[in-house]
């Protein structure tokens, strides 16, 4: 199996109750794939950045089994550049900074050697940006899964109804679930969700409550793991969304069985991503550090009822 | 085994989203026991009301095997009576009003056949009230679990940090945890309480997020069922309590294993309560439909890791 990427490759300023940081790596595309990479090696990031963008991560990306010709970098531009300020809860979060750069301009286009694919990872980007991504596909991959903001619910909500009942599977957090199924009950929303656009699977997530996938009436509910500090929440998203895809693929086995051990996977891999600023942690861990983290949600959640 | 069980046996008004209600029967002492005698039919109530509240409640307590020899009843006086208001997201409530009634003057007395239990619940009363039920018995039972809330913490601290330092065990929800550690993260909070306290056991109840158990450094977690509707939280909290105290005195069975599945059986009794006002499905449920629930609950988080 080989997995596709799109998502923001970018410069992140971060400020949380415990320290702030000058421009460092972020962006939806760095997390998914430095996540999937853990479980899979044949990660095609597609995205943008400027000529400002260190050479080093490229080289960083291609050993860890993400090729980067999808990526384009745009002379005399600068990458995209996202600054945030976390509150106290680290639930919060205000933006103090947005410039697009070349995000303004970006035109996904994807390699040959992207085009046939058997999982397509979308972060969130422009929906119209999404379904550009997919119109390239030479063949319908065994699954597409996506993730949206509340940014696009409500600047381009045509283009996102559109995409939606392109892909297979969505992810995103209990608020954007909330608005974009106008219901406040999760089970509620939920259902209209996979109602509306036909959607296989639905991933709710819930941050430090965890996260919920539905299939048709189907359930499953992943804690997360109480931990006693979170550093930095930044890409916690991206980072669980790429764990889920990097674990199906190298299981390739998508079945709602095997998805549900994909959460607790992607679960694993966020809370790694929250102990350090920006995606540090998720290039120094092992994977003993990630099976040791798994079988602590195992046991979170384990329970015989005699 | 035997439960005593201390808490109000009161009325309440309650407006939600969904309608409002006249003067209802309500109080910690009422859900808990009704809770708890779906599953053990030796439940002992300690309580006071006034000679307002209605003697067909007392025939419906004993027919379901909870004793109210020690509920005084008060002459010429009035019941406890709070109303209150809940918000859309059912989490958030203003009191309307508190009419302290009876309460204000209530000294609870356990009869003699009381003073020889194996678990005791003490509801959400003043922590005074709380030491004065354990100081009365003649035996230490096998459990003593309590509640309380963050008004003690403001205007009883010292009461209620003496009584936590005499029980087994504190049942209390997040923001009463964060308050009392003085700690935002659950975990740091949950492992302060254990330690300042010297609990041998910690629930931190989290509403629609489900339920974590601390002892020692061993921690489950249970997530609330996703319910479509809520119509009324009102209780349970305390139908939680009470089923989990019911599932432990009917399994006769107190360590950390068996709690996980008291936690189970908790959670699947307040996820009944919040289908109508007041404790009414409390007292219509039959028991194949906390079988049923529980299943869902255990399904909604069965996992195999292959």
């Amino acid at each position: 199996m080989s997995i596709v990427v799109a998502g923001t490759v970018a410069f992140d300023a971060i400020e949380t109750p415990f320290g702030k940081t000058d421009k460092i790596i972020g962006g939806s595309g760095t997390y998914i794939s430095l996540a999937a990479s853990y479980f899979y090696g044949n990660i095609k990031l597609v995205s943008v950045v400027g000529d400002d963008f260190p050479k080093t991560m490229f080289t960083n990306f291609n050993k860890r089994g993400i090729y980067t010709d999808g990526v384009q970098v745009m002379k005399g531009k600068k990458s995209f550049f996202w600054s945030g300020k976390y509150h106290l809860d680290m639930n919060t979060r205000d933006t103090l900074k947005t410039e697009l750069n070349v995000l303004a301009d970006f035109n996904p286009i994807l390699p040959d050697t992207y085009r046939k694919c058997d999982v397509v990872m979308l972060g969130n980007i422009e929906p119209n940006l999404q379904m550009q991504v997919i119109n390239q596909l030479a063949v319908r991959p065994k699954l597409i899964a996506m993730d949206t903001m509340n940014y696009w619910m409500n600047n381009a909500k045509k283009a996102l109804d559109k995409v939606l009942r392109m892909v297979d599977m969505l992810i995103i957090n209990d608020e954007e679930a909330r608005q974009l199924a106008n219901e406040y009950a999760i089970a509620k929303a939920a259902k209209a969700i996979l109602g509306r656009y036909q959607l296989k699977y639905l991933v709710i997530k819930k941050g430090e409550h965890g996260a919920l996938l539905f299939s048709g009436d189907q359930i499953f509910f992943a804690p997360a793991l109480p931990l006693e500090e979170v550093f930095d929440p930044t890409g916690a998203g991206d980072t669980f969304a790429g764990g889920f895809i990097g674990y199906l693929a190298q299981t390739k086995n998508i079945t709602f069985t095997n998805m549900k051990r994909a959460i607790i996977y992607g679960s694993a891999m966020a809370s790694f991503c929250v102990e350090k600023f920006g995606p540090q942690r998720l290039m120094e861990i092992k994977k003993t550090n990630i099976t040791k983290r798994v079988n602590e949600f195992v046991d979170l959640m384990k329970v015989t009822m005699k």
